[in-house]
């Protein structure tokens, strides 16, 4: 599957106050003035390499074959390297070596190679110490956009030195699983990093939850509306990963739990 | 007066924080490269089906011909049908059928037919249980906005048995007007459901506002600046509804008013 | 250099909730079917038109030649002149006479030339008393950005007649500088409109803080990972104007500063 040319899409931490995701787009345009960039989110909570992995991850597959551009940086002006990595589907993900881009590479299919951006012909003339998303990641998609190759963005690196996902994969058992808690969305539901294929629901089955010294019942339900109000649910998001829910109520402040916790889901006798 | 072609705006309570919004534009650019999405708002208080109503209208007659798409979705997963109205303007308005799109169309001529969204052919191959912005509403605009018929939709519906708007219609006299609150807006002006042409003001005219069990005094005016600091006033505001503002203060705070609530406004003998 | 057509950047301080941006955007592509409309940033504070000539100017050089629009307007509905600049780099500045567009210029290359806009050929038919922006400045930027000359949007203005910047220009000195805050940012540094070419620092140096009968010792750095745990840095920000920060501080608050005061800037003898 090829990538839909001149598609961009944009997630960083910068947020929508002063003007630096502004910048980035009108760099890209100077670029490739034949480009299309769908902004996913740039509200990520600052430096928050998790919420960045579980947005991106979270796109696909509803975002077609595309260059996915994510800023969130937290070692702009470290050693830390700028990475581009092709995925079987066709798409390029490019940002940080901080592991923000690895865990949606699985719904792509997997990664076919990773490269080290270091074409300086590229990026833009001069290199800011910190504001690499202007001055490298967004000028490398815009190229890309436009028809540049993914193998003239630098040289190859091996898979296996790429850093890792920015959270412990979960551990799938047949009647359980342990995981960790990807984010709190506005209402606060618990967004865990499970993907329910892994370890599917079923309408009707009761799940134990336990989190720290506490465990809860869960019932499992598709919508909110099955459940009565205040009652608390499990289910699969719209984005296909397993969520805890409260029906109108926020269930990471009901239970306590929130972005990095570990959890334990059991299914339980019937 | 026909659409322009491949333009959609774009309303939802979904904020910008997590993706959704990001997610809706890289599924309808799939489906139409040439689509120019305009975004009018993603900051409709969650569920906030009158609030989302009055901002739609507001765009009209200053946004073009064209696909509107209102996502303001309370009961999705239920039974409420998916509808798309075509206006006597050209335009076409989609969403749920919950009132949200039926305010806006008397300002495009009136609704020429409905129609419940129900061709498979274009929405998403799956359908989530909470998420129809991506899987049903969005992918329809696009199609339309490529060059789908209306008629492609799905089967008509009796005008008669849509959803009413979220809001009583103001009862209009000669000398008084009894109307609602559709929103504060950021700087705390009371964004009434007047329609300023049903009630004309005049300048130099005074208003008597009757709300619950107080009245107040207010001087009709053009702009902020023609009343003195703290004092309240009464306009056609930009987007041709009577709104209460006061100069440099919060209007609803000061007032004690809210959306929703009921207002009376008199013409005082002069 | 020329402009690059369909290009328009925008700025405004009318935030994202409630449609006005929107409306804007639907304007400018009903003029213009082709334009590329590039969000800068519409978080800027309500009417503070210091922080929007800030904002402006840091987008540039980045930027590419093309048609800018500030609408951070107070003045809205009383005498103000809407203007329009062209500057040398090929930039047409469009707002109003109130100096949000001035610091910008001078990135530009300078002023060539400035018009009241008067072609009322160029605005929306009715134009309303509290929305410029939708009414005047985007159709007329729309109109820019699709061919129409500059000479088109009405007379000239001499250019000593226009509001000058709203801050004070710094006072610069061989070793001292004298200078305004002109925002701080979303993390608490402290953003000054002194241009770091003008007052160059070098790494290693030590600077003096002046502000009100306060003085604090700051050390030139490149990036915050430089100096420890809550110090306090000063360096050229990636817009290349000189910048106040804490590693993981804010800045702002630890030293009692905010926008609007006066700092003074000062070499310290080694």
């Amino acid at each position: 599957m090829s990538r839909l040319p001149n598609l961009v899409t944009f997630i960083t931490d910068f947020g929508l106050d002063w003007g630096p995701v502004g910048i980035c787009h009108a760099v890209m345009r100077g670029i490739n003035p034949q480009i299309s960039i769908v902004d996913i989110s740039h509200g990520i909570p600052a430096f928050d390499i998790r919420a960045g992995a579980w947005v991106l991850t979270s796109i696909f597959p509803y975002v077609p074959p595309a260059v996915h551009v994510v800023v969130v940086d937290p070692g702009v002006g470290t050693q830390r390297l700028p990475i581009a990595i092709l995925c079987r589907r066709g798409d390029v993900l490019i940002g940080p070596d901080n592991g923000v881009l690895i865990p949606a590479t699985r719904r792509l299919g997997g990664i076919v190679e990773a490269r080290k951006i270091s074409n300086k012909a590229l990026m833009r003339p001069d290199i800011s110490y910190t504001f690499h998303g202007r001055d490298i990641f967004c000028p490398v998609a815009a190229h890309l956009s436009s028809g540049v190759s993914f193998e003239d963005v630098g040289e190859i690196l091996p898979i296996s030195d790429l850093v890792q996902a920015p959270w412990r994969e979960p551990e799938i058992y047949e009647h359980r699983v342990v995981a960790e808690v990807a984010i709190l969305d506005k209402f606060g539901n618990i967004r865990t990093n499970i993907e329910a294929a892994d370890w599917p629901l079923s309408t009707g089955e009761k799940i134990i939850l336990k989190h720290k010294n506490n465990q809860v019942n869960l019932a499992v339900a598709r919508t909110f509306g099955e459940v009565n109000r205040g009652d608390l649910l499990i289910y699969e998001d719209s984005s296909r990963f397993i969520c805890i829910g409260q029906n109108l109520g926020h269930a990471g402040n009901t239970l306590g739990i929130g972005p990095g916790d570990t959890i334990q889901l059991e299914r339980a006798r019937s």
